[in-house]
């Protein structure tokens, strides 16, 4: 089993404020401080916790734009089209998906400006780029944050 | 303007580490402790932090698969399918985009048997459902943690 | 022959100021300003000019959202579901053109929330509709004002 | 706020006559001409009226056919097709929208023969075109003139 | 063998001009009257000669626009809507093809409004239709007639 | 007007039967033998009469298998391709429609085999093809000989 | 490790000629008789070979036409439609797929006829079938016999 | 007549046991075991059984993903590219279709790394692949082992 019932608990606990003390935690779950400090260390040592962090709220921070982008590349340059995709700071999340060829990609922008002009000069200058697609953001249902997708 | 540099700094060591003491982030930024205390307390009322939260890996958690969904609905439908998606614990994310009128959802579920138990009894169950397409992650080329999509 | 080179001139002037003199258009067309107002009082009698009318810029009066709507129809309903649409004030145009059964329209908007809202609450309530796809204008390259599309 | 309610009112009428005199809009709103004459001239200057136009009847001006294109372009040469297709004066309007990355193209000619001349001659002789899509207007349910794409 | 190479030739003379007289085929092929009459009338009897007929441009006897529809139907609905088709005077010809599920149907008629007619008032007032792409004719590169598609 | 009533009975008479003698037309419709012989002239005069032929039943002449293909070729080659593909003996008719920059194109072939080799070697090896798609007939409800599409 | 290197040979041996005796293939292997028997129970045993059977070319057992279909369903329908398209003896086989919510099947008839048939009368009868897409096998490059897919 | 009542039901006996004694078969049909032998003979001379073999369930033997490709090709690279694919040990199944100008290709690999590998490394790899679509089997329905696809 990888994780029994207090891991999950703690990542629970965690999730929700990553700051939380041992102590705290160890009091919430009925679990000594020092037991919880091996297990959160237990479970950023079996890669599980890959890091603590923040969840920013993308319009609240100014990115008003928030697109989702097909890439159709010629099935050669996937890989390095991918490369040059990653390394850029508006480009939020880069997957390849079973499916049609395409990577899927996740923009967050200022607004419709910055979004054209990523598109125009940066996105279509690109090399084995064939065909793009891209859809915005209209109403978030649910957006989970904490599990890596 | 809404961050000034030293915000954006402040939230870029968050990122990367949400347990850093004020302290510890005064030192690195050439800011007192109680400066950097009150400007992540701001950037926590104005809603830019939305909470302090971990980064999990979820093949290492047990969440083999990551599926992208397509779901199409009837459109009178669509808000109230997009409500039960999101109370389902598989459900990371659900969003409606412009584009085809569909909801676009991200599941991550332990492994290819479980993706089959959750479309055919649980996804095609519901009322209003038309049409669904999946796709499945075959490699991460980029997943940012922090900013919500 | 439906309209002489006269005419041509006379609605390319008025194209860029409908509010120019009959004497302003007689001197630029060498023409008498009675025989000016005899041909534009015949191109409107004709039904060529439907109408005396200003060009407004719709960001600039507050409209910053322009979408393109694809809207799928049962067959059966769809020209109810087109008279219901042209109704509402969001609804700057809406045509069925040959290719797929769908009707073509063009909604001006103030923000993307307007945008959600109409969608969900006003498109997505009419009966006989079954499917929607959106797009946002990105880039204007071209406009014409005057000749009706 | 952008606009008041006479500002509103005062489009309203000159979109239904842009030739009607200070006098009659103010002796129908209630309002001065002088106000009249400065709030237009305002409208002018702000650019939300951008020009006093008039709509002209396509069809009852000769051009029978109103088709509708979408255009593929090899991602890099778009802005170059785009700035060469705006050009040409069967085209009415040439779009950039998010969705696929095709420019939705307006054109008005006066019969299929036209048309099939533009497409093979013109359109298909444009370096960086892939593919074609195009549609003929079959019945017009609203065309609102005055507001701008 | 389904013919020879007589009557091959026969049904080449024939498709270029059904009236032409057994005297002058014979004469044509080096073959007696007799021998043409009874050839004819065994390729009648086989039924690969299905009746002498006449090729009319539908272009010049008034029907100016040709169209070809997939029709799209509820599968259990399929034959239903084709037998309708087939009776109504503008459908030129219907099939059912593999691929899409779909009547692949030609339609003559006089214009395009005629075209928005039969497609709103007849074609979309069928029962079992579920969607409809229409396609209108730009260029005939071969039309061959006498062989039955 | 285009055609009388009359001429138009005569039209149904010859598409019915082509060899019909002008006696026996005449007496039909209650008109002579030499007005008859006029009208048709007439008819064949102002191109409305192409040719006087034979419809052929493609099954019993041994062409078994009825394809219909969309052609999608380079936009620059498509009239190359398709003065190309009309003169294959195989290619019963070749047609450019409006949506899709293809080709449409039918196709008789006495069997699948020889449908393979077509598309292999012939469709495959043309200059400027992109994308091929086929699709063979499975029920014929209506093919109206005569009226040329 | 699931099987080691003799299984596989094994394996290959028994996929090319399932009669042969334990004799035979210990000889060839250089391992006894009574270790292959023991092996092959073992492997059956295991599920890993589900039975010895033979592969019928289908063309000459007279099944001429091979048919994949695409079969789109109601999605509470799925489990449902693919429960009675199993139970059909020209249905081979029958999967769900990730990608559009249709059932993949596989289907061998003797000819187009009674492919038509079985589409007509048969598959569209189904309850809860929205739409099929079918395709015919064109030319076969590779059929691995014995791994099930 | 390709094969008789009895011819079929010893297809069936060896489809579910290639290994059953002529003996058997002889008993369970009433007919000799000399018959038996002849009749399998000729099965096999006329090249309806093509070979007798086994069926292994590919998920036991370790291959845990079966997935379908749509592999686009430019179309004069098609059959070389077939050809590549049919060499690697991982492809299956490999046909070209009526419908697009695909090759439908199925692929059995250990787990989903391995077919990232393989898409990524090999397929992509290859000259004149335009663009793939792969899909993951969710459930299979029926596999009927015997009959070849």
């Amino acid at each position: 089993m990888i994780m029994d019932n207090i891991d999950s608990k703690i990542l629970d606990l965690l999730t929700e404020n990553s700051r939380m003390s041992y102590v705290e935690i160890g009091k919430q779950l009925g679990v000594s401080r020092v037991s919880i400090r091996d297990r959160i260390q237990q479970l950023v040592n079996k890669g599980i916790i890959e890091k603590f962090s923040v969840v920013i709220n993308s319009e609240k921070a100014g990115k008003n734009v928030s697109a989702f982008f097909e890439v159709d590349c010629e099935p050669k340059a996937l890989v390095e089209v991918a490369e040059a995709l990653v390394n850029h700071p508006y480009v939020a999340s880069c997957y390849q998906m079973t499916g049609p060829s395409t990577l899927h990609m996740h923009v967050l922008v200022e607004d419709m400006g910055e979004l054209e002009n990523f598109i125009n000069n940066e996105l279509y200058a690109l090399e084995g780029i064939t065909r793009v697609e891209s859809h915005i953001l209209l109403r978030r249902f649910k957006s989970r944050s904490g599990l890596k997708l």
